[in-house]
């Protein structure tokens, strides 16, 4: 019996059909139907790992206790379009145009995902290794909560006894340049969830109502403008974003009873979710006694900050990015938290993707040779630590 | 032909008969047919001036081309009840338990209008005014938008050559007691709607996005801690307050496109509309030059200050006010806009009425007594004018 004439994936193509499904955490849409049919039929075994409703997948090309164990990581949800008004193309059309693929996803992380899927695929069916196993964890969840998503496959692994010995998250990474950057370590995160309470009242007479957005206004102020640090030996400074604030007053001849706002930091190893949870409740204090509005505080830390050090595996992934474009890819720990702060407790960690200038943003796009170019640096990639 | 005997209108049972009829502004709820009724009985001719829906009556006494012209104007519709389950008395009930009148109205201003009416119908019929004349102006409309009220009778009075040469408008003006506090002016009123637009990014790229929060933030800031002025001679200082902030981003790793924002200023004589309009643009000017996040106003006036300066008219009011209730009432400026501020460029208007402290409010209520003593102040202003 003579094996069947070896075709290649096109990330391309995979690309545009997983950016029309409309994955919009935590909705799947189909995207993780795509990749198990086209994971199976290179041979993988493809386990759905669901929890809380979240979709999840872990396949393996190989023995489960094969000497090494190289692993992809990545996750087809995407955020909400915003304003779909403002997009000069459907966001979930996936139309391709002089060169450029557009949609919700192009960059983070669709591509990252098909170029990696496509790697591993060609990998397996050209060369497969000896005693070697490729793994691919895909998740429905890293742009919501996140915790039903990798650390659901990261659980489950831990009792099957599935592992990795290395592992490279497909998110984008290169701030202009395709091989500008890779990250080996991130941020931390830790969101705030804040609520001023006031006394309601009739603008007129002001000296009978506590205003809340008066209290929660000053303590924004306060801290957008107090500076965190001017970062560390690895990393950035820390930064502070207020998200939202809402408070649903329809009538301008009354003073509200109570707002809401959100805001979010990303912090570097100059603090902790703690130090910062502290930091925050230290201000809400001084203007709740400023100013008689009642300032609470509930705090999430989605991750701490951490790093890889530098080794045989961040060498290895910066040695293939410099033979495919010619540049020498910057070690950072800039940027937004990703999945990799779940993984980094298994086994080294190296993400490295695309330029993500229009990610999260109205009119998100990709020139469509990035994601060739990628596709071969994540095929080189496997071919060098199986080699 | 002997004329029937003189039986007085009882002011209490007028108060609880109106707030009967569930008059929440635009609806009427037939508390103008009840006016009408009565005055109608008391040889006033009556006008009904319904505009854009909004019920309105005017009616007059005597001659329309009298020598003296006393005007009296209020309004009937109500603000809404709120939470009615929180009411301890059924909100349109109009009960009387131990000589306390609740329900919506009680205070603002069912009281003052039926204590008007009867005070006004008793007085033409026992010393009815040789060349004089009482006019009732009653509008639907001034808790709301307030644009086809009292506006509307005063533009149809100058069409049809109708005038007051001094009124009286029966809202409630007392802080604590009965007889406190007269108000013969108004700070005026400005309404700003702000919209801060940025570019929408993740919040762990803050220099690739720019956040209309920070920008909003910042100006309102500014805004709040800003001091308008100390007060003038007649006038309390100016209040400005922010009514609400929206911006509806439910992704706490997503900088928002846009924020909005209302902010509302009473102001005092050192101030004009127009005044406080450039005062606002400047600062979102300054800001938004500092923070490169747009930021856009749109201001409504709703009502310039003004005075109704000391003499005859004030006089007369507060020495009525102070044989009945024993208190010399303070010349006052404070409190919210009323149709006053319409009735200002027509003649001088000087406003007083009930302790106001529940209006508005749920349980809101009056002593029946506190009825009664504003009928006999407000027969003894229309006797002294007349006398």
């Amino acid at each position: 019996m003579s094996a069947a004439p070896f075709s290649p994936v096109d990330p391309v193509d995979l690309t545009a059909r997983l950016i029309r499904c409309p994955s919009v955490t935590p909705a799947d849409a189909g995207a993780l139907d795509l990749a198990a049919a086209l994971l199976e039929e290179a041979g993988f075994a493809v386990t759905r790992i669901p929890r809380n409703g979240v979709p999840n997948l872990f396949a393996r090309w190989g023995a489960r206790d094969a000497t090494r164990r190289f692993g992809f990581n990545g996750h087809t949800d995407v955020v909400p379009v915003g304003d779909g008004a403002a997009w000069q193309r459907d966001p979930f059309g996936g139309e391709i145009v002089d060169g450029v693929l557009w949609g919700r996803g192009a960059t983070d992380m669709k591509s990252g995902v098909a170029a990696f899927l496509a790697a591993a695929v060609d990998f397996v069916r050209r060369t497969p290794p000896a005693d070697g196993a490729v793994v691919v964890t895909l998740t429905g969840d890293e742009e919501g909560p996140a915790r039903d998503g990798t650390r659901a496959i990261l659980d489950w692994m831990a009792a099957q006894g599935e592992g990795m010995d290395v592992c490279l998250v497909g998110e984008p990474t290169c701030p202009e340049a395709l091989g500008q950057m890779m990250k080996v370590g991130r941020r931390g995160s830790i969101t705030a969830y804040i609520t001023a309470q006031g006394v309601q009242g009739h603008v007129a007479y002001p000296h009978r109502a506590r205003n809340p957005l008066h209290g929660l206004t000053a303590l924004l102020g306060r801290l957008v403008t107090w500076p965190l640090d001017a970062g560390t030996a690895h990393f950035d400074p820390s930064s502070l974003q207020i998200t939202t604030i809402d408070c649903g007053n329809p009538a301008n001849n009354v003073i509200p009873a109570e707002a809401r706002a959100t805001l979010n930091i990303r912090f570097n190893d100059a603090h902790t979710g703690t130090s910062l949870s502290e930091w925050l409740r230290s201000h809400a204090a001084a203007v709740e006694e400023e100013t008689g509005i009642r300032l609470s505080l509930r705090t999430e830390i989605s991750g701490e900050s951490f790093l890889t050090a530098p080794g045989d595996f961040t060498e290895l992934v910066a040695a293939a990015v410099e033979a495919e474009t010619g540049l020498r890819p910057e070690a950072s720990t800039s940027g937004g938290t990703s999945d990799a702060r779940f993984i980094k407790d298994l086994c080294p960690v190296v993400e490295f993707g695309l330029v993500g200038q229009t990610m999260h943003q109205v009119d998100e796009r990709v020139p469509t040779a990035q994601i060739e170019t990628l596709k071969a640096i994540y095929g080189r990639i496997l071919a060098q630590y199986f080699a």
